[in-house]
């Protein structure tokens, strides 16, 4: 049974605590075994590759045969249903309409000292996106990995993805061709994230690494973060909802069984003004389990991690929202913009009751990589910026030198850095010079 | 002696992909005390902060002493000179004005289906800052990391800064209370990351850590990262010079001095395409470093690290940079527009010759916490938006989810996620019902 809280009860807040730090993942300590994978593609480089895959994934692969050839590809493309491929466009076309929109300006000004400041944004030359493989092998996940990273205009997009016995979903080839990635590597675990931080004969490296996995794939992330650049480590998927009673209760039970049924580690939440409507929720939960094709998933993750939440009024709702920081937020009260404005911790909010979550899963046009276990609290989805870095930009005039550079060199010797005072001192020399 | 390459050699190559992967500095593997310390922290709190402060800076503290009084703040600000006051205020004042105008914009639209679509951007509540204790305990790093935070509007923002025996540096605390940090704990090491992160009886947990330190609070801060945002990991720092021969020898020497002696294993490279000027800069660096105050650092990072490479043209100069990928580069050629125009990996870029690096570690505005080794292939310097986070926004009007919902439904099934289509099809159902 999920929990059921009541701000009115007397121990709601020490059962909310509790219930907000409630462990829902036993990550297995793989570093070590990581760390070894790592070493070893680094030092044999195609030949640890393909031996790891061979023996995670059963697959013998040569390194002609790492990447899916073109033809591989249209093979495996002509299988995907027509309307399987039309919905697959519609949503790429749509995540791209949205992400275009994220591209930063650059900037540049003379400031009133006559110095000329700055930036500028250009893309990494080379991203690697990480496919799960075998039931988590999303082809939705490779549209939002790789339409950002196209829009900014990173040169060249692979994708790694196992293919435990041989065995690939169409769709993600797919996916991935309509997101314009180079290359699809049949590869997968932290052999393949290695293989992207640090390159083999055959894997040219990359600069970014994005894209979910399991906890050896998260491991090797953690591990060759600073060689290359990565994403956030994703956990379960969460959402809450905070829904008043004018709702119908089971459009709210299936938003809440669509993160439950991800993951038994993911939580669904639901908070409303009205016990009776929540009490209305739960048992049409229930009811959808009854025959929900994974109802072996999305049962214990709602008995075990969802919860109903019972408030006074609708500002107890956000206040208890930014405590979760929830990765997906769906409002559905009468006035969501009032309510959504007074939400600041959460990667994405849904807004209304025409606005499931699973829209924004596939085809609503945000990012769906999004953070998770409380961790909206200080990042953010992906996005066009995960691909890009900024250049500062400074230009002194002699003007704006003799204007600021005194400080400079006060403040160096401070630091007691003297060879950053002479290098300011030496030209302020020459200014004094040419002017007396 | 610094290595001179040159491309017109034939091994240079060979020599220059060898210099690339040079490892300047061996990190001891602390992380197994780390792990312990993070811990202890977690379980004991103050008592763990305090005696593990005690033992590595042998400085007893109670919780009541763990953060300096504003009265101490005080008497520590009034013994900083006044012309150290100003420049800090001029620094302080430079960096705000350069990171305000990094503050991204919210957006909202409606696409032609009809759907609402944006994002806003929001700051994080609780930001702590590390600074390092003694010879790195630098008041503009202070101000760097401190400025972004303060213009992104978070809200509590806290200092750690070690006082090995209780000794503190005025200028650390009078940069604090200019950029407006509201608590300044002497604490420093893996315990200061650990209870920023997880907070203790007497330190509230803060959601994002920024600033470097070392090899123990590298090793902190990525074992906390997830739990709580983190900045980069800032290895030793390093500057390339590209100048052609119409500079004057002793200010190019004295700029790459200016990161030769930060550390000894910092780096220093000129590229040129004058092999004559060249020379003349080594020979100026030589003399210079005769009599520089921390020649025992500049001179072995010089040598050990240094280059000085020439090239055919400046079009080699730009594709040897980007492999380079520094963390500062100057340009001191006659057209630094056009080259600068063919630069993209690099974390700040200083144009002509009256723009000494030194200027952007203190005045100059733009920020000075810049990747270091080759990251800027991936990473950006520290800015305004590491103290934010985006939400992003969808609201389906009933007509856009007519329109796009099926889509969404049919990518549902193809990825086996019932409950997500369902969700949809509840919906889409309804309308149906209504307009029929």
């Amino acid at each position: 049974m999920p929990q059921f809280l009541n701000t009115a009860d007397t121990d709601f807040e020490s059962r909310f605590a509790a219930f907000l730090t409630t462990k829902r993942e036993d990550a297995p300590d793989v570093d070590a075994a990581v760390a070894a994978i790592i070493a070893d593609v680094r030092k044999r480089g195609d030949a640890s590759v393909t031996e790891l895959t061979e023996r995670f994934d059963r697959l013998a692969l040569t390194p002609d045969t790492l990447a899916f050839s073109e033809a591989e590809i249209d093979a495996e493309c002509a299988r995907v249903p027509e309307a399987e491929r039309r919905a697959l466009e519609q949503a790429a076309e749509r995540i791209r309409a949205y992400h275009v929109r994220q591209m930063p300006e650059d900037a540049q000004w003379t400031d009133p000292e006559g110095a000329v400041l700055g930036w500028r944004w250009t893309p990494v030359a080379a991203a690697g996106l990480y496919v799960p493989g075998g039931l988590a092998s999303y082809p939705s996940s490779v549209l939002m990995n790789a339409i950002p990273a196209r829009v900014a205009g990173v040169e060249r997009l692979v994708v790694t993805v196992p293919t435990p016995d041989g065995v690939v979903n169409p769709l993600v080839l797919l996916a991935a061709r309509i997101a314009g990635v180079d290359t699809v590597y049949r590869i997968g675990g932290a052999q393949a994230i290695a293989a992207l931080a640090y390159g083999t004969q055959t894997i040219a490296p990359v600069d970014k690494i994005t894209g979910p996995g399991n906890a050896y794939v998260a491991a090797a992330k953690r591990r060759v973060f600073g060689k290359v650049g990565i994403d956030m480590i994703a956990g379960p998927s969460e959402i809450l909802v905070i829904a008043d009673a004018d709702n119908d209760p089971d459009w709210i039970a299936v938003d809440l069984l669509s993160q439950a049924e991800h993951d038994e580690s993911a939580q669904s939440i639901l908070i409303t003004p009205d016990a009776a409507f929540g009490q209305a929720v739960a048992e049409a939960v229930e009811k959808r389990l009854e025959t929900l094709e994974r109802r072996a998933i999305a049962g214990p993750s709602w008995r075990d991690f969802g919860a109903v939440i019972t408030v006074r009024d609708l500002d107890e709702a956000a206040a208890l929202s930014d405590r979760i920081a929830p990765e997906h937020l769906e409002l559905c009260v009468a006035d969501t913009d009032a309510l959504s404005a007074k939400i600041r911790h959460a990667g994405a909010i849904f807004l209304g009751k025409w606005t499931p979550e699973a829209i924004g899963d596939y085809v609503g046009g945000p990012n769906h990589v999004l953070p998770t276990a409380r961790s909206a609290r200080f990042s953010s989805g992906l996005s066009v910026l995960d691909f890009l870095k900024r250049t500062t930009l400074a230009r002194m005039s002699p003007g704006a030198l003799a204007a600021i550079g005194p400080a400079a060199e006060t403040l160096a010797k401070s630091e007691s850095l003297e060879a950053h005072g002479l290098s300011v001192r030496a030209r302020l020399d020459r200014l004094n010079e040419e002017t007396s």
